[in-house]
């Protein structure tokens, strides 16, 4: 028999470079950024920041943003000190990766079932000071859950909060509303480590809908399937302390409604392409775009500039990047590692060979996931300063 | 004034502990692999590097595949092992990474204009062991590089390949075939440091033509525009001693050229969804797919099942995956996180909650690059045992 293999050589060595390198660019300024950069434009969000807090406290609603935007335990921390209760994530890794790094509310809205997962989550609900609370929609998934938690010595009543979730017109997990919904709660009601803390009740696809009267059709069907769910699970004796959900696209609506407690947004921080381009409903506030690459022409023709950003800097699932400058830019797909950008009107100018080009992504949160941290500039894009670099500590936080 | 900052908290706990986990799989059956978790099938990819090796081997051409598609100083090892005379990369950074990791020949088959990066790529050429070569498409590019290399004191004769890229039809880097390449060439010529080893000529939109057909007619095109710029350089009493270029969706023509002396083919190594759509070219050998995404059913519906790979797990800019294994299920985009996967015939079965479901990527290089590490299987996918664990060394090396 063979000896023990050794770990090997774990990934990380161009990772710890490249934070070292950036790093050495504090205090100067956005001129002396390699390319292509993840770059938070700080000022616009803290801006972002502040009105949404600002929406949520002027409702009288919790505010719980989605950490599967940025992954970073920093921003986290920043959203809870303006008012948010915790975060949510999709991924028990993601949760893991937060609370590890000192983030004490976490909501892994999404389900899980794998039992080397779930213990992975009990140990956590055991060592760390960190509030837990995950989403299910299967019985299989409460009693995989109870199980890992009494596995690892978790007895204590409530020790995480579950949500049910159920299916609003998205089409992707969830249980459907109504007696399907009662049942699993009950099912969660059984078990002493649980707490049955209420509903989930996310409209995804909800959120791209580009006019507020898609929009606010999609969540009037949503409304009532929570509306009737809620209902029947009153009728039955349950209390039901909250409903979480809603998104960027659609939280104005589920403020509206009056049954959703909790809003889940996490892409108004960064404020992505394909968000910008919804129509905005009234009540909303407007959010700005706090998140670019910058990137860098690397080569030249008469008829168009390719710089050096293509899909393995920012994703492209919900369309391309636009270009927040120079203006008068379209930027075409040039593949992994290229961005072809032409003129927006026919003879109109192109950056030379060397200028930086400042994109939007199409995404922010794939986006976020390429790049291991974040360069914060303060005082704005053309002539601001690095004010520090923050992690993106759940990249590639997968499991 | 405030003190120097410190460097903070560099990202990569997270990854080390999913390093150490997968780790501990060594040995074991991939059912203990973690989902989502990036998967070669060890002896397909084996095949794979052997077939293509003998492939250039037979017609005496040499064999410098891409390693924009592994990221991976092992694999790029192994390809070298089995007569590859190096590999190609995209980016400074991925050539650094390659190299500090023990490859011993580098080319950058793309243009590089920043000093910033000349300078690192001038240190390394200086320091390392590695042979490196790069392509330029413009005198920016050629005067830069030249700097670079002064400014880092190198000064032996052709201390690095200069390749003059010529645009032979994909439309983005790369001067015109003809007296703009011959211009070029006779400025690398006038610096003693640069060596002018001949023309990358690589026509990327024609990799993906499904029809041998059309792949041909675009291959005759590049072919001419090859076969012009040679004879006027040599005409102008211009040694050329290299054409390099191909890829997996044409390098069999590029071969039946014979103009081509180097195949840059990267993605055969693993053969993507993407690629297995197009038609085989009678002349180049058969690929398998050897690289997949390991997920498992986390949610399931009468109508569907949902498993836990999204695009933060493979890349979609080429498509969606396929399903390898359960057989006859489509996958639908379920967002960043999730898969939807539906009976790909009316009626027909879908999988249980838990199941495991293994993914064909739809673009190979991309999907990389959103994993630390590859888990090396062998024996097959269904009962084979994980045999070693692969660093991605490159993974976002975008610099």
């Amino acid at each position: 028999m063979s000896a023990a293999p050794e770990p090997g050589s774990a990934p990380g060595a161009a990772q710890a470079q490249r934070w070292q390198r950036a790093f050495g660019t504090v205090g100067r300024g956005v001129a002396d950024l390699d390319t292509p950069a993840l770059v938070i434009d700080l000022d616009a969000m803290e801006r972002n920041l502040a009105r949404m807090a600002g929406f949520a406290a002027s409702r009288g609603l919790r505010l719980r943003p989605h950490a599967k935007t940025h992954k970073s335990a920093e921003l986290a921390r920043l959203q809870m000190a303006a008012g948010a209760v915790g975060v949510c994530v999709q991924k028990t890794d993601e949760a893991l990766a937060l609370a590890r790094a000192g983030v004490r509310d976490v909501y892994i809205s999404n389900e899980v079932i794998a039992p080397a997962k779930l213990q992975r989550l009990a140990q956590a609900v055991r060592d760390l000071p960190t509030r837990f609370a995950i989403a299910v929609d299967s019985p299989t998934g409460v009693e995989h859950l109870a199980d890992a938690l009494a596995e690892a010595g978790v007895r204590r009543t409530g020790a995480i909060d579950v949500f049910v979730e159920i299916d609003v017109g998205h089409g992707r997990c969830g249980v459907a509303p109504g007696t399907d919904a009662l049942a699993l709660a009950r099912r969660v009601s059984t078990h002493d480590t649980l707490r049955f803390a209420g509903l989930q009740a996310y409209h995804g696809s909800a959120q791209h809908q580009r006019s507020v009267g898609e929009r606010s059709a999609s969540l009037m069907h949503a409304s009532q399937s929570v509306r009737d769910t809620l209902g029947l699970l009153r009728a039955h004796g349950l209390d039901v302390p909250l409903v979480t959900g809603a998104g960027t696209g659609t939280f104005a609506l589920e403020t509206a409604s009056g049954l959703w407690g909790e809003l889940q947004a996490g892409s108004y921080l960064f404020m992505d392409a394909d968000y910008a381009a919804n129509q905005a409903h009234p009540d909303a506030p407007a959010f700005e775009h706090a998140l670019f690459v910058k990137a860098q022409v690397m080569s030249r023709s008469a008829h168009h500039a390719v710089c050096d950003a293509g899909h393995k800097s920012h994703a492209i699932d919900s369309g391309l990047p636009t270009v927040a400058w120079p203006p008068g830019l379209v930027f075409a797909n040039g593949g992994d590692e290229h961005g072809i950008l032409s003129a927006a009107s026919a003879g109109g100018p192109l950056p030379a060979l060397g200028d930086t080009v400042w994109l939007v992504p199409g995404h922010c949160d794939p986006t976020v996931n390429l790049h291991d941290f974040y360069v914060g500039v303060r005082g704005g894009l053309q002539h601001g300063r690095v004010e520090r670099l923050i992690a993106v500590d759940a990249r590639g936080s997968l499991g």
